[in-house]
């Protein structure tokens, strides 16, 4: 089975892909969609569809892992996500057959067992789960890896099951 | 020229059709998109985009006035607003030439000139302005009637030309 794991962003879109097979995780592919911030919104949200499709299209996941929005202090900055976020769940509910949702908190718990874990504690467990030689970068990327990995490691049941 | 004015909006987004030709306005359609609650939110983004292809296909505006997002305290509800609202803008910069976003400061100065008027003002002067007997219905679609009119009777420059 692949799993694409989606961490959504305007400027920076994160992914990572993961093959299970006889209970080895083998890492496929990651990285980031970048889209400039002298482009316009609706030019950049296009920018989102046509590299998420093509991740899709290169890879053919089954399944489709993204990180839930949680609520932040720059009102203006949660909006520009979630406007890719969007844009990004229209494009993968077209070629994926399963979408599924995590928060951060279900994804710290999913790595490391407890919801505490800060961003270094995370990008460790992704490095060693996939036995990665170094922290895979940037940030993004391996946050990506970490819904993927999260969705694979825990109980179907923990995300949210969205179609 | 026909301007498609959208308040956009996960559970209801509203649109409005203007045509202006020689100085005179005339309204074409408005409504609503509507998608049910116990639809998962990918299928939802999906019927928004079903939905304001359909309008699209059918009026084949030259231009779109797209209501910006302000901030709210319930920012649960401003992130569902903020991904449909990313679908509707992907869908429109795939189908018509020009986009604009205009605040709801804006539209409420583009139509009363000033900017604390209430929401049955902005109405009335939408009634008023498009000649129609009643106020339109729901809220949403008189939104998107105001928007769209606030587009066509205010300087270009006034709102934010998006590309």
């Amino acid at each position: 089975m692949i799993v694409l794991g989606i961490d959504p962003g305007l400027a920076t879109l994160g992914y990572g892909v993961l093959k299970k097979e006889n209970g080895i995780i083998e890492v496929l592919d990651y990285g980031v969609v970048l889209t400039p911030k002298d482009k316009s919104l609706p030019h950049r949200l296009r920018m989102i569809e046509d590299g998420v499709s093509a991740i899709i299209e290169k890879f053919h996941p089954d399944e489709v892992a993204m990180e839930e929005l949680f609520f932040t202090n720059n009102q203006k900055t949660a909006i520009a996500v979630a406007e890719a976020r969007g844009v990004a769940l229209l494009t993968c509910v077209k070629k994926v057959p399963k979408l599924y949702e995590y928060t951060p908190l279900q994804i710290k718990q999913g790595l490391t067992g407890y919801g505490r874990a800060d961003k270094n504690q995370i990008q460790q467990m992704v490095k060693l789960f996939l036995k990665l030689k170094t922290i895979p970068k940037p940030d993004d990327a391996a946050d990506a890896l970490a819904v993927a990995l999260c969705h694979l490691n825990t109980s179907r049941l923990s995300g949210a099951f969205l179609m």
